[in-house]
């Protein structure tokens, strides 16, 4: 992201002259590299709660009357993500992406059903009523999850606050979640792609709460292991729980068949980092393409959309493998420890990189 | 149902004697039939709302502890119900069912996760957090929907009230909800089996809200079309909206993976009645075994599990689909009319039936 | 189709005047009635077998080379069609599609490889190899099936002779198949669509080998139930075995998701029928459209495709159900039967209905 | 594989002591450590055709009488595999598996039909038919596989001679393969587990003919690079193209659920090597388990099976994804040059091995 003040995973060694085949990130290295994407945290912490929500807001506007072309991929569905079922039937998106803790989804999906309604009167009387999108993960190692304490005020400043410089690490959704043993959270990367004699882009966001300590391992085949020290209070998760949620976002004329077959590849790049995908993780993807937008009533019975040929897909796999896998590397070197409740923490993956340096 | 003061569908000869291969119905002809299953309804009306909420409670106890084998099928998924995406990944049910309309989505999973932590206070802490499930329909069309009015305190005493005679037609979920341009509502019926030497049921609850008029086929090939006068409020629908969530319950041990082909039936059994699963509907189907509970937490790493041989298990797709199919007209026959929002009512099937004797 | 005999079942009565929202059929009611798409028959018959191959070539010219767009829908998948999972995965047909039974899938995949090297000789060498697309029924209550009885010649003989006018009933892979106890085989039927301002078509083709006897439901409500008479030979299957293929084709621009959505409503049109997709019964429904056809070289990176708006496919969904259920009663009405293999016979569903008119 | 003259992955350093959770291999570090499981290999070598069938062999004895649990992920489906369609569906393996090239799959279908057939007379008559598991790979850079050399006779031998050592490299399927631009084939590896107080196994065996050279990951870090040298015969595919097929076996009770969901975790073992599952590359997984027996007719309608807890699956959701990377870093060190067809060659990685030292 542009604003950081600390060294991304490239600036650490772990990404960069990493084969021939690869790609060139975009300048801003981030999901806003997609021309219109915006992102918003808001971080509530205190009273023994470390959690937020992190919006992703695909396109200015009205995104019910001209909705996006959309796809999700369930890499392991231990989890309780809001309006993946419409996006499979329709490969259509029509409202913002709200990301927060588990038990916060309810209350997402009821901020997201008001934005829509505030815009579009209409919904659930004179049209069909709205598909709220929330991801998930469960931060409840590090925040008191029973409280509930996100509400739609939180969502909706999310919303408004959205911009282009994307925070990282310990920030909104991201705040109280674990990676591999280590601090997780929000990360951000990108890929350019010449299609057609341009530069497009393809963009990956996520939130990341997955991966057993141990499993871990670095581009360079190192296998970071969280130092948890004498302090039992440093706790380390016995199993591959937590989850991870991943947005990719493009500006490549898609249909949502390719576009499921794209986000696919999100979790290879989680499993090049030593992950299973566990049986515990909610492991989900959810991609959009700014192209061929539809409109919520027809005009016309056909509309002319461009459509990559498949011969040209391999670049966007790729590019969704290498982004996914860099974005979690940037949530790891970016994520401060946060004090967790309870007096469970996790220690930061920078730290480690720092004394193995 | 076995207290209704109505005639059901079978009583108005919709059923009976249709066919050589046809199952015998279980006692009450509803889902309730599964013993240990109870339902419960609460109606909201007044204010322009009809609406409410239905519970389907699968067995009593605490289901986070002693999951259910459960399924699901996804007819048409437009539609935005929570928990799908879990149940098709573990096959396994931990909250009670709750059925409300679309808007209402949020608050119910909301409640269900108070209610699961009630009962499981190391959710979230200690363990997993727990996975709520809720359908829903649209029932803008009768109900003010926007007014988002149904509350966590509607769905709890759902939950608590819940009983095994099943209210059917224009109540709890099923108040505002239509059908073929009738009203429409909830409806169950059940089918008995003998399996292994014993008599099993099962049985299916609908909230049946889907349909274009003009559609509906009666077993019997006639086709009634809803007379709307001249009163144009008494709209009719121009697509097939709306939608239907089909609950099916069986005391029958199956593993999940055949239980989802079970599910797969109740299609069947909408298409039946003339529907073609239109593209504007959320038909979703839920489906559990009372048999084979699942602990929370394992006390070995093996545990037998019966299982029914498929050569067995068409008997279970006939129920799936024949119950279905006559749930949607137990809803038809037993909806009475609403004032619906702004003007606009569905006329009741049983008048119909009535005319055209 | 056009050059019948025999009374359809439209003839019947079965079809007509159905209801207000139906739509009209196409000029010969078959899948021909889209435009460039061509079937032909092989019949094999003598020494026990009573079997064929149909070929359905969708358009004249290198499928391989301009593919078309494609999609499946298994609606029980207890078959051993060919062809399938690349389909689902490309949305591309590039082979014509034959059909036979179950054991002459592997010469037939030989068959078809074979002719589209004859076309493309690059295949297999320069390019990649060619998915071969082959569905079948088994239809070893009336043939042989153990005699492998298809030769590579019959396949190919059946793509040479392939014409628009589509014998229906006990010809090709019909020959030796059974529906709802009666002789089955192959139907057809279309539907005609107005499409921003044009005519379109969605035709069916089915090879009809599914349902248990005293199952099957006419539309005006009948059941007929085959009549075995004293005669042990005359056996009634058991179960709900047998299979049905669909192959659906239009002229109408869809995405393959699109499409594959259309498939499936393939499956409430076998429902209609009284079937419940039983165990042991491979439904599998193939479709294609004939626009957007897609170049194997792209020769650019980005083509323009039409797209049907969604708010315009429920007529699809609706013809796709109706020309199947039409289709598979064509198939009955057209079925004579065969001297079966040991014996074993199977009513003419035509003489049923002089029977009882 | 046990009787090896050469470095397995192992002996070269490129997977021990990688991590702390990691899991040990069985004995023979082979897909036969899984007792019962047997593999057989006949090789094709001669003008101009490298190319051969495996056969894997879950259970000696009668497999359709009895069969096997057993299940498929289709990681990406550009592939003609035969069978996986009524895998997916019953969840049942009812024949060996084959492997061999793309235009062999029909000739290995109607082998094992016959094969089935012979076993089983029945089949066909007056039982259903029999569904043939094929998979295939595309050794056409390698091998003239136009002149669809391999005969019924080739895989019945390879069925009959099937037994515990498994050869590795250019051998049976494997023996026209190319993997990372280096040359390609069998591979196999496994990995002990404690179950319920006893070792059991899962072992893979892969048929590897994926990944575009420049993307191979070693675990260690290292990205091998195929020297070419000025030799413009050695061509590099300019495409993921290809294919793997994984077969996966255990001997640990799992109902076809599970099953499929731990092939699901042998694409993150090809992911951890480099590759994303490229558009053109048939990425197959089938998996099946020695336990749980399923008998073709049943003896009564219910049986007893044991089934994991999903506590316990995370153990073999690693040893999927870590067999499956080890399988191919086997297949690659064993692999020897073939002389290809048209002189294009591939070289051998363990001369690069040998060179990097």
């Amino acid at each position: 992201m542009s604003t950081s003040s600390y060294p991304r995973a490239r600036a650490h060694g772990l990404i960069a002259a990493l084969g021939a085949n690869q790609l060139p990130a975009g300048p801003r290295n981030a999901i806003t590299d997609v021309a219109g994407v915006k992102v918003g945290h808001v971080t509530r912490q205190g009273a023994g709660v470390n959690t937020g929500v992190t919006a992703i807001v695909p396109q200015a506007g009205n995104l019910f009357a001209q909705k996006l072309t959309a796809a999700v991929d369930v890499v392991n569905g231990f989890g309780k993500s809001a309006g993946l079922v419409q996006i499979a039937e329709l490969g259509t998106l029509e409202t913002p992406i709200l990301l927060s803790n588990t038990f916060a989804v309810g209350t997402c999906v009821n901020a997201l059903v008001r934005h829509a309604v505030a815009q579009n009167p209409q919904i659930g009387r004179t049209t069909s009523t709205v598909n709220a999108v929330v991801g998930e993960c469960n931060d409840g190692a590090l925040s008191d999850i029973q409280a509930m304490a996100v509400t739609e005020e939180d969502a909706r400043r999310a919303l408004d606050i959205a911009g282009e410089a994307v925070g990282e690490g310990s920030v909104g959704a991201g705040t109280g979640m674990s990676c591999f043993g280590f601090k997780g959270g929000i990360g951000t990367a990108s890929r350019a792609l010449q299609i057609a004699g341009e530069t497009r882009h393809l963009g990956a966001l996520v939130l990341a709460n997955f991966g057993r300590a141990g499993d871990l391992v670095l581009p360079d085949g190192r296998r970071p292991v969280p130092d948890t020290g004498a302090d039992p209070a440093v706790a380390v998760p016995e199993g591959e729980k937590g989850s991870i949620i991943v947005v990719l976002a493009c500006d490549i004329a898609l249909d949502c068949h390719q576009l499921a077959r794209v986000c696919r590849r999100a979790g290879a790049g989680i499993a090049r980092l030593g992950a299973f995908w566990g049986n515990g993780s909610g492991d989900i993807v959810l991609g959009f393409t700014t192209q061929n937008r539809i409109p919520h009533a027809a005009t016309s019975d056909l509309c002319a959309h461009m459509r990559l040929h498949d011969d040209r897909i391999d670049d966007l796999f790729r590019a969704a493998a290498e982004a996914t896998q860099e974005a979690i590397l940037n949530a790891l070197c970016a994520a401060r420890p946060v004090d967790g409740f309870t007096g469970v923490a996790r220690p930061a993956f920078s730290d480690w990189l720092a004394r193995s340096r």
